[in-house]
């Protein structure tokens, strides 16, 4: 138990202070002394507001305000807002709907209501934005005692406001700040009836109700410790503090320090995926924040697990698109960008925290800040002109507490002004959010996606689709593996689609390269998610002639023949192939009856390839091809997403299927190559053809894949990589009249 | 033969000046004066170069390079490619290959480097821009004589260096333009190659070889005149000038006059449609500033037809929707919009001539001027801050050469920051290129097509995609009927399918009246596209609580029972639908066997609907919902466009199918509403349902059809719709306790 180490409170270490710039150290010393001067109860609330927005910072704000014009721009913003809200009236419904529904976007419109005039209220010192808070939260103490369950909720964690406890969780990390900023104002009456009427019987809600909840290792559960330990600090009581950070028990099997021990690897990769990580990042620096400057007699919560917090930020950037986007790996919702209101907490907090000035950058997207000292600092650098551009480069990102639970590789390339990453996932199951993928690829070109992962089957808070909750579909499609851009063997998902048995067993990193622009690899392998098979995935992305080509060899090692499938869920419209298909006109039957098959639509069928073959798409005027090799068990299908989907929940997306009837031991081979484009404005069109000529396995064998690739133009060009990791291994090998020898793992050359 | 009048050449008509400002007299006169002294066939070629650029504007744009930054970047971007054609080698190959093709696309290219080339030459002076040209030029000498047809050519109009004439025509609107530039430079054995080997034989093959298409009046003959008389004026040959003005026999019955007779409305609208009229509009505004610089003395062109050239561009530009696309009627590409490079020769020569100073507006985001006087005048005006925000408006836009074949209605309203527009098309056939769609509608919001317009079924310039040709699928699906937003009877196509009989008889305008921003209504009538049956659709844009509505009240009178059809496709995801219904889930077939019926798959269908239905689907995170009225005989089918389509060349879209069987006299009544929003990044999501509670006729019958909209707050509409035209009509009616008194012949009332 490893994590027991970090877990115990750090009660008998004394007061430190970590490596802070000088005139943050005056900052925090102040903070700390005015808002916690000593570790003791009564400290907790020596001042209000002391969670993220502290009273000493009040002065530096309001002055920053006329200084900086971004501080100036986002305090505006939620003065409009809290204006607009103190303007209407206060309506706090007895709950009723599902997520999209009037009670449920009330309570959120409430609480968003009452953080934003509670911030106001502190920088103007209004008594209006307070009175407007105090109101509505004695609203909250008369409505909240009454309610029972929630009437629609359905799952295991339910809420009482909120069809889920996740979003009362939410309602209380943001509540609990409003009423911070307005403590000083209320009498003690109003107090009590606000603690004890809503705040402390949510607490214990939380911790008693809905206690399995809490102390899961989960985003849910980061939420609600976030929210009890905000409490717990507002509330001067440290029981709730130390029930958020060693559970509800406090025996540390689960709260907040168990989450951040397990749930990130040493590499910030959160288990779940970049969706959850974007979701959960703000509970987990929010809270962290609070801890800073409540609670860092006990714990130095930045530096904890080497800094993982910190570095959870910078890592969930990098799983962003050029566009921005998150990669949507697992239940993912593809819209969500660096643009959301999590990343903005996330961002400044840890500009504060790191200097890492690309953050700035991030901040003068959101164009908004933190009403916090760290927003004034965001805001003041900006001014300064300290931004830096982001840069997205390739990295792998181990995944695993201890990072040995394989992990993510994105190669980026820049070609001309485009930039073409491709993401290899091979990491944890990623729990009950995460799909049956072992070694998927995805595909972007300036944030297009060329090849995609589906992503979720979810409408979020669409009160008509199941109330935005999770669809049927995204078990039976979107969480299956044909539903990835990876082998299906057998017709069947990896681990026969069990949980348990996926979340035990785990991908691993053969060896990556990524250093050379000329030629990036990266090589990962799964033993488990088919019985009998080892499959190792080696993916590269070459520099010919500065043209981008991503090399694919999947190697199966397996001793019963089976049928191997690999789907490819291009977008784009068709443009050509190079083989004959029988296309199905006027009678469209589903793939299969099971495991996903059951939602693709068999649009088209050939069994004539064999060779070289290749299809051809169109996608945002550019050209995209994949070539693969094929032989006389190849057999290719075209597909559309939509079979057996009776409330139209899927998206009606192309794809291509390549069928490999009586494989045992083999190695598939793809390139996919962007060229050309097409410029319809203009009318102006080139580059419609791929420039391949030849691909072929110069050699393969238990040690080595050697690939040849020969263009149009007559280039040649010869790739060559290791079977197993051997970062010194020499290898030589002599073909026909050439020959071949490098040390390590990957290799090229090119000959014009 | 109205036209008849127009058709003499002025050649007895004194030099005249047209009201210009002071300033332009001047250049003009100037212009003329130099160029053109006398009405005498030896003054044609007394300056080079005098085209589109004139000698005598050469100095003034030097100077104003330096000046105004507009011209400046036009300037430097076209000698950045001319520097790079210059550094590349003269490739002039034998014809070969279909659009998209090399050999296709470098003789596009060359005449684009000869016409950049030429400019510069012009302006810098420089020898080794006309060098190139001239060397190009004569490359094309040694070819051309060499060529037969062009070996893809398949249509009745073929090229010899391009599978099809248009672009040959396009080559020589450039390639003279070139000439002409470097025409002084060239000695005269050189010129006498060029002329006699390229031009004059290119001229004659189109006038003698393909003659019938020369005297068209169609866009493909427009590019055919202009480079023949453009051609002409330059080789100082006025037969070629005036067989390009008045056809191959000079006779009248063809040529560029004919063509701005029988194809511009009085309202400038082009009877192809947009797509062809942003196409058209250059050689029609090229040539007839070509005229207005040489030919002044004989036709005052641009005053022609009370001026219907610089009308056209202005009603162009309207046909455009908030993001500039041009609404994509008939065979359109729907990338197409005012950044097209036919627009900035429009836009410019346009502002020059009427000082529209919106145009700046476009010529602003073009980023680039024309190099000539015109594009002078526009630098120098947005250099001065004179642009004005380019005002879409609503409009009824009249069709036919004498405005009375139908027409096209714009509905527009600003609600928030949206913009909503209702397109409804009744209008001539549009020649070849023209869709079976009378009476069909299509909607827009802030640029998203939200019930679209298919446009036609063609990749352009797509070597893949049968060399960027119309595809079958054109014919088998776009053009017909039941590919639109508009009723088909007995699943057959409009005049069936017949084009002729369809260009023969047209759609009248009943009524419209666009000028309040409360009611907007046009009502639009066919007697002709289904025999015996007489269809009026009244559409009407209503703004109810700074809500829009739009109603559509689609009237039929028909004796004999029939099936009615009303395809709708919406572009989006299904959200909801208000009936149940059985959906195909495990096996797909078409919706028909011919008429366009075999591209639909049938998804789902009910036939349990009756009394107010409604579908809500969800378009760039805001929510759309069509309600209508159902009864006993009404079935719905839910599609998706793709079936029996082999080559995948079609868009696989979504579309709901209203039928109404044993249908005679019918009105079917409904209502668009766009509604909430669903931001995904800030998690929230409103207004996911329609507001509306109530939809019925209050009365319909020969002389009116008032209907009722009742919203879930309580708020009733009342909206009164006369059958037929009659502005002045008094209106009165006793429903119930309720009376209902208006003139004219719309009227709306509310209670809130």
């Amino acid at each position: 138990m490893i994590g027991l180490n970090y877990l115990s409170p750090k009660k008998d270490k004394p007061f430190r202070f970590i490596a802070l710039p000088f005139y943050l150290v005056g900052i925090l010393s102040m903070l700390i002394l005015s808002c916690n001067p000593e570790p003791a109860n009564e400290s907790l609330t020596g001042e209000h507001p002391c969670l993220i927005l502290t009273a000493n910072s009040v002065p530096e704000l309001q002055n920053g305000i006329s200084d900086f014009p971004l501080l100036s721009s986002s305090f505006n913003e939620i003065k409009t807002k809290a204006d607009r809200s103190l303007n209407e009236e206060i309506i706090v419904p007895v709950p009723r709907d599902l997520g999209g529904g009037y009670t449920h976007e009330k309570h959120k419109e409430n609480y968003l209501s009452m953080y934003n005039a509670g911030i106001i209220y502190q920088i103007t010192g209004e008594e209006k934005y307070a009175g407007f808070v105090k109101a509505m939260l004695l609203e909250y103490s008369k409505l909240y005692p009454t309610l029972d369950i929630h009437p629609q909720a359905k799952d295991q964690a339910p809420g009482k406001l909120f069809w889920q406890g996740l979003n009362e969780s939410v309602w209380l990390v943001y509540s609990i700040q409003a009423y911070d900023c307005i403590y000083n104002s209320l009498s003690k009456e109003e107090k009590d009836s606000i603690e004890n009427n809503v705040f402390r019987p949510m607490v214990n809600f939380f911790t008693i109700y809905n206690k399995t909840t809490f102390d899961k290792i989960h985003n849910h559960a980061t939420w609600a410790t976030a929210g009890v330990g905000m409490t717990g600090i507002v509330l001067n009581d440290t029981t709730y503090v130390e029930m958020a950070l060693y559970g509800s028990d406090k025996s540390g099997e689960g709260g907040f320090i168990k989450q951040i021990d397990d749930l990130f690897s040493p590499d910030g990769f959160y288990a779940e995926g970049p969706y959850y990580q974007r979701y959960a990042i703000m509970p987990f620096i929010v809270f962290a924040q609070v801890l800073e400057n409540n609670w860092k007699d006990k714990i130095d919560i930045f530096e904890y697990k080497d800094g993982v917090l910190n570095k959870a930020v910078n890592t969930l950037v990098q799983l962003s698109n050029s566009n921005g986007r998150f990669f949507p790996m697992n239940d993912a919702i593809k819209d969500k960008d660096l643009q959301t209101a999590e990343m903005i907490f996330a961002a400044d907090i840890v500009y504060y925290n790191t200097q890492n000035k690309e953050l700035l950058s991030i901040a003068q997207n959101h164009d908004k800040v933190m009403i916090s000292k760290e927003g004034l600092e965001v805001a003041r650098a900006i001014n300064a002109g300290l931004t830096e551009e982001l840069v997205r480069k390739s990295v792998v990102i181990r995944d695993g507490k201890n990072g040995n639970l394989g992990g993510v590789a994105i190669l980026r390339g820049d070609f001309d002004t485009n930039q073409l990453s491709l993401v290899l996932k091979a990491n944890s199951q990623g729990m009950g959010h995460g799909h049956f993928d072992r070694l998927s690829i995805s595909i972007f070109e300036n944030g297009n996606e060329i090849l995609q992962d589906y992503g979720s089957a979810r409408f979020l808070n669409i009160e008509q689709k199941q109330g935005g909750r999770y669809l049927p579909e995204n078990t039976s499609w979107a969480k299956q593996t044909v539903a990835h851009n990876t082998l299906v063997i057998n017709q069947e998902s990896n681990f026969n689609f069990n949980l348990k048995e996926a979340s035990e067993k785990n991908p691993r990193i053969v060896y990556y390269d990524i250093n050379s622009p000329e030629l990036q690899v990266a090589s990962f392998a799964d033993s488990n998610c088919y019985e009998g098979s080892v499959l190792t995935r080696t993916v590269a992305m070459a520099s010919i002639k500065n043209k981008a080509y991503i090399l694919d060899i999947f190697k199966v090692d397996r001793e019963l023949p089976a049928t191997y499938d690999i789907p490819v869920y291009y977008l784009g419209q068709l443009i050509s192939t190079s083989f004959n298909y029988n296309c199905n006109t006027s009678l469209l039957k589903p793939m299969g009856v099971k495991n996903g098959y059951q939602h693709l639509w068999n649009t088209a069928h050939s069994s004539e390839i064999n060779g070289l073959s290749s299809v051809t798409w169109l996608n945002d005027y550019r050209f995209y091809t994949c070539s693969f090799l094929a032989d006389e068990n190849s057999e290719v299908f075209l597909t559309r997403i939509g079979a057996n989907d009776p409330e139209f929940n899927l998206r009606n997306e192309p794809g291509i299927l390549f069928r490999q009837n009586k494989a045992s031991n083999y190695r598939f081979l793809s390139l996919y190559e962007a060229h050309g484009s097409s410029n319809s404005v203009l009318e102006l069109v080139e580059g419609t053809k791929s420039s391949l000529k030849e691909l072929s396995f110069l050699l393969k064998n238990d040690d080595v894949n050697i690939v040849r690739i020969v263009l149009k133009d007559g280039t040649i060009a010869t790739l060559g990589f290791s079977v197993q990791n051997d970062e010194n291994a020499e290898h030589q090998y002599n073909i026909e009249d050439e020959t071949f020898k490098w040390t390590g793992n990957s290799f090229m050359a090119i000959v014009e």
